[in-house]
């Protein structure tokens, strides 16, 4: 039901191109994810989604249990009905959720209570709960409650919380039921090196469908995340898909792609777009600068989104400056775009046996550019 | 370049179904047409509004002179290109906004003076400049710019107002340039009869491509304005297109439409959208109302657009109760694809000579349904 095929192994690096099979569809990796916590990727369709070449979105399981709740998704007939997305789902846990965002929250190696945000009522999130919530919404991939330490986090505070996270897997595969949802498991480890490479050691006896590493881009440096990425990902089994959470800017993901990561998702692209930044060749531009105001080209000539296709900058730097809500859409749907699509000629490179001419190109354009806002 | 086929014509009514053929296509009437005072139909893509059947909409004048300026719209190629739109486009004078919308005005025969509310700085309005600026923008059809006196006003006030509003057409007409825009004049004349006859007698003599009745919808009872339309309508010219300004309900069109009116605009739908409201069978639902939290259903099985057939009810109040973005837009091409699809149905009633049975269906339904916000 689910399987991963390598098509093309980057003879230079680990990078590599594969399909990733669900009961949903297939994935081609590399690939951007489209984040839609709320069972919606802000401001877009799901026909916006699948024009941007979107496969694989993600939903919150934390944020879905506070609003409309499991069972509503449940009687729905699952998220993709809920939310019209016939492609594959990814349901993270909540873990990062209720470590990063609730209040009042108390850890054990039971689970982690906290106070609901919405009407102050006591939750209690557990890896038995973590699961039955993500098998009551349905998605392909359901994600394990692991405890995602902040940075910076002491090597001790960072190692129960890594032995927390294997312990918590195991009971997560224990209570899984659903034959039709592929569990993965979240390496942790903080910026250590030999954390996260025992981590995923001791992850590899359970044989997962597939592996992520979390805890990144919680506030490391960016150098510092290369790294741990570069370490753990050769780490992880060849066959399964890997997927690294919460990252989407060029740079990252190009050097997770060389690193032999598959999957990405980031809430970026929507968000920048509601403060009306476009995301052109991973340059960031601010839509309401002056030099956009009269410019009538589009925002990327060379990009295939129905945005760039019928609208100009000064179009959408009136609709910014205006305060205009489709400016919202119409500079998602390039982002989205943008990301997918980038992540997407990555494939192409690998495919073509010329991932490291293309790693090389994006390097320098990255690293020399400069971001206007 | 412009002219109004009557493809059929009531024969209980004033009702007909015609097409007006412009230089960006052709509208079949009657229609409604949906409102894009900046530029954009709130929250909805062109491609969004050719889903919902719209062929010709709005922009404002006064809103467009304001931000982003009719040059910068001129330097895109006109409204047609710079919004993406390649169907007709109606824009009004900016008057009816100049004298709801504007502090600071001083009105003289000239003009009206005001205060923009962007800058604080003062602003003239004339006819001549009102038409300069229209030409500028490019729609196809343009309206006069005319003084529309608030209500409630004496017949002393009403009078001058529309004496005013009839110099000014004469100085539009004689400012007009451009062959290939369309000129419509604005009947005034209140709640009052005789003025409105006098004022739309006046009028015929241009012989203008097309007359909308102004000044209604501004505070006056509901039975004051169907009286007025039902008086002015039939004096305005057969073999012209008649446009009922500001005017969106199903009842009011129903009744606008038995009077012979072809063209109508209105805010509602977009604007209901915002606020959570669908527009089903003329009754309006407020999506947060806990009825839809587990309502499954789509919002009306017999509609055609995208979001009756992809969404459910429960998944709309969803997120509408979560303040998502998406709402308004799923909410958006529903509205403005039932009103579209009201007046569709409505001439195709009169097509199929069964227009009086239409009305009486919808006479009753629409006087014994309730709203529920
Ligand atoms: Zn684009
Ligand atoms: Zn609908």
């Amino acid at each position: 039901m689910f399987e991963f095929v390598c098509q093309q192994q980057c003879r230079h690096s680990h990078a590599r191109a594969g399909l990733f099979h669900t009961p949903h569809g297939s994935v081609a990796t590399p690939r951007f994810m489209p984040v839609g916590t709320l069972a919606n990727v802000k401001t877009l369709t799901p026909q916006h989604l699948e024009g941007a070449g979107a496969q694989m979105v993600l939903a919150n399981t934390y944020h879905l249990h506070l609003q409309p709740g499991e069972e509503i998704v449940a009687a729905a007939g699952g998220l993709h009905r809920f939310m019209g997305w016939s492609g594959p789902i990814l349901t993270d846990s909540g873990g990062f959720q209720v470590f990063s965002l609730s209040e009042m929250r108390q850890i054990s190696d039971a689970g982690v209570v906290f106070r609901s945000p919405h009407d102050g009522q006591m939750i209690e999130l557990s890896p038995e709960r973590a699961i039955r919530i993500q098998e009551q919404l349905g998605a392909d991939v359901i994600m394990a409650f692991d405890e995602c330490p902040p940075y910076p986090a002491s090597r001790a505070v960072v190692t129960q919380a890594t032995q927390r996270t294997l312990h918590w897997l195991e009971r997560c595969i224990a209570a899984k039921q659903r034959p039709d949802q592929a569990l993965f498991g979240i390496v942790q480890g903080g910026v250590y090196g030999d954390i996260r490479r025992e981590c995923a050691t001791a992850m590899l006896a359970y044989d997962l469908p597939g592996y992520a590493i979390g805890g990144v881009s919680v506030g490391e440096p960016t150098t510092a995340m290369h790294e741990i990425v570069a370490v753990t990902a050769p780490l992880l089994p060849t066959h399964k898909p890997r997927y690294l959470m919460g990252v989407g800017t060029h740079l990252e993901m190009l050097r997770a792609i060389a690193a032999g990561v598959d999957l990405f998702d980031c809430v970026i692209p929507t968000r920048l777009a509601r403060h009306g930044c476009a995301i052109v060749q991973g340059n960031r531009w601010n839509l309401k600068n002056a030099r956009f105001r009269r410019d009538y080209a589009p925002l990327d000539p060379t990009c295939p989104c129905y945005t760039c296709g019928t609208f100009s900058r000064a179009y959408l730097s009136h609709l910014v400056r205006a305060k205009e809500l489709l400016a919202y859409t119409l500079l998602s749907i390039h982002n989205v775009t943008e990301l997918i699509g980038f992540t997407q000629a990555a494939r192409q490179a690998i495919l073509e046996d010329h991932f490291p001419k293309f790693a090389a190109e994006w390097e320098q354009r990255l690293c020399t550019s400069s971001h206007d806002d």
